[in-house]
């Protein structure tokens, strides 16, 4: 079954929205087997919604919307296709006294008459529910079988009415009697401290891909994601070929992998503390909070983390974390030794098994040839151990530069508990 | 002037990327007073190419696309729109030549056979340069006039080239005789710590629009934006109406804008406090080092920002911070008693002018009928002045609610800092 998505608003036009809409109405799709092979967005005017569904329509016989079905007169979307289908549209009492309901709950007082359009409904329509907002989708199907199905604009309401009432729809079409669709899918993992390049030599003859599936590499800041897609398989066989993938993957890329699709690195450190009993403080300068902040984003993550200090000036540093002000006058801040004290004052003083020491130069001011921007210092104190530590030299922005200090941070924690080796 | 945007790659309709260069275009276009009309993403199938091409130059004479100039065989995009105006592709031996040495400077190596599609110019086109990447852009026109531009896919690489090549010869092109463009720009009043519906009672009479300008209100965890369009007048008159625009709208909102556009509320801070050379640090309990952060975030912070403590456990409020056991367990770690003494303890233990303390239940655990999730207390404690204190009910999810207070924090210090009064 080949879909197309029509999304529908000035504001997209304009480029002050950008049409995430379409992309997971899009993803949604390939995932259960249907083809997108065309996404249009057009302005709110009637012609302009007319043209391009009418022209999707021709193309595939399939068009899902998303927009204008508010209470305003900006919103055309059912006027306009209706008219298409060559259907009136007519108010739905049953649905007009739901709303009027909900409304009264909600504000105290009667609905205004300019939302009876959100629950007109073209004749011989079906009603798509939506549970998280006022405007009811709409399923539109005329004597050949063609469709249009209008979802609303707002992300949240959208997601909601595609999973609950549209998709089972489209897939009950798109089932071919002896056959199981064909999907797309994907799977991802995720890598921290190492290089795309080795990556891909450690990859070896699987670097370009694995099991018939695509792999393609994706550099951020978190570190490189691993995707693997599978296309032209059924799902069952797609989500076995992926799984396998995955692993083969894994096992080359080994301690470097941390997690799978959306999975977090500072969840990954909070569970593997949490198993082995540990507790963390940190200690920062450069970063300035952000490793707390990630750390303590996680629900639940008191359990682990006891808290820190934000040790942005030198002062700071000797007073709250006992770094000793020669060290500081004869290495500077960014040091190796300076590093290895922040990490061992905040843990000894805030009493928790692990500390985290980051200090460095985040730019875009501050670089010298020695110590140039993306310099940072990071250590990590286990008590009873060698502490690890690590001269980062990262790339990127200001912002970009914090971002992967904390990640490798995260990542130096996660391996020091896990007993492996230190990353380089 | 009428365009179409039409932005290529498998990726858009698998709904792995989200089409941000054809948002980003159709801003710049708006700005400059050409209209789009209409947005549409396609494969990389040459058909697909052409048929979306020939559509859009059928309906606007005038098409910019972007993706499938690189050097693979995915990358359709040159050779199809070529075969649709009827024109040859030949190598330019002036670009290979220049590409050729690039890539000898970059990787030391000979320039692979398959980048040489990427210098393959469409006979009678014009080259667009790309001065972030290997790929040529190509601005090809028929003998009517219709022309299509083409950009790479590449963010970086097609915002350059836009901006260097393509927006001139637009406006060249777009420019009338006898009158200036008619643009769409927009202006936005950023405010915080209030309400969208006491944001409307202030502009009384300006609540819809003001001077013939639209307003639109953008509510958001950094607060409700209010965004100003001017549409149909020319770039003079309309910089001129949002600029005054705006400025009814901050006399009527007063002291609840912090900035426009894309001000930031840690450097307005930052910027006031510096003025009025003051220091901060900062106690967090609940945002965990959120708002040291966002402060340090900003390049060249360390004049202002002395440190904090991150005082997640009810011990390190203790000793890091003095806090009072008795307080502690008579109040509550999320209490007004606590967070005046983590605002003090910090200023006075940091040695700095401004202590900032934030406690609070983030969720989704940890509620009661008393502290329900999003209850946070925030103080802010400047030397020699009555200290600033705040109970929050921030809505939202966790992360939300972790963003909220700390823009609050924030929008308290300014306030105290201005000597204005206190948020409500």
């Amino acid at each position: 079954m080949r879909v197309e998505i029509v999304t529908i608003g000035d504001e997209l036009l304009l480029g002050f929205t950008v049409d995430t809409n379409g992309a997971h109405i899009a993803r949604e799709l390939a995932a259960v087997g249907v083809e997108v092979v065309r996404r249009t967005s057009v302005g709110d005017e009637a012609s302009e919604i007319a043209g391009a569904v009418r022209d999707a329509l021709e193309r595939t016989g399939a068009v899902i919307t998303t927009g204008g079905l508010g209470p305003t007169a900006d919103d055309m979307t059912k006027p306009s296709i209706a008219r298409l289908f060559g259907r009136e549209l007519h108010v739905d009492e049953t649905l007009l006294a739901q709303l009027a309901e909900r409304w009264r709950k909600r504000f105290g007082t009667e609905l205004p008459a300019s939302n009876r359009q959100q629950v007109a409904i073209p004749d011989g329509a079906r009603v798509l529910t939506n549970r998280h907002g006022s405007a009811p989708g709409i399923w539109l199907e005329d004597e050949r079988r063609r469709w249009v199905a209008m979802l609303p604009g707002v992300p949240r309401e959208m997601r909601g009415m595609l999973a609950d009432e549209l998709l089972p729809l489209v897939r009950e079409r798109a089932a071919m009697p002896n056959e199981s669709p064909r999907v797309v899918r994907s799977r991802t993992v995720r890598t921290t401290a190492i290089a795309e390049s080795a990556i891909a030599d450690r990859l070896g003859e699987i670097a370009r891909g694995v099991d018939g599936l695509a792999l393609a590499y994706l550099p951020g800041p978190d570190g490189v994601d691993l995707r693997l897609t599978s296309r032209g398989l059924d799902a069952t066989a797609a989500d076995a070929a992926l799984t396998h993938g995955a692993e083969r993957l894994r096992e080359r890329v080994g301690r470097h992998a941390y997690g799978e699709d959306a999975a977090d690195l500072a969840a990954v450190v909070l569970d593997a503390c949490r198993a082995a009993g540990l507790t963390i403080a940190v200690a920062e300068s450069c970063t300035g909070g952000l490793l707390g902040a990630r750390l303590t984003a996680i629900a639940g993550s008191s359990d682990v983390v006891v808290g820190g200090v934000i040790a942005y000036s030198n002062d700071v540093k000797v007073r709250q974390l006992g770094v000793d002000p020669d060290a500081l006058a004869e290495h500077g801040a960014v040091s190796e030794a300076v590093v290895r004290q922040m990490a061992r004052g905040v843990r000894e003083r805030l009493g928790a098994s692990i500390g985290v020491g980051i200090t460095g130069v985040a730019g875009p001011g501050g670089g010298s040839p020695e110590k140039p921007v993306g310099t940072v210092w990071l250590a990590v104190d286990l008590a009873g151990a060698e502490p690890a530590v690590h001269r980062g030299a990262f790339i990127g922005d200001r912002a970009e530069i914090r971002y992967r200090a904390a990640q490798h941070a995260l990542e130096m924690v996660r391996r020091l508990v896990a007993g492996a080796s230190r990353p380089r």
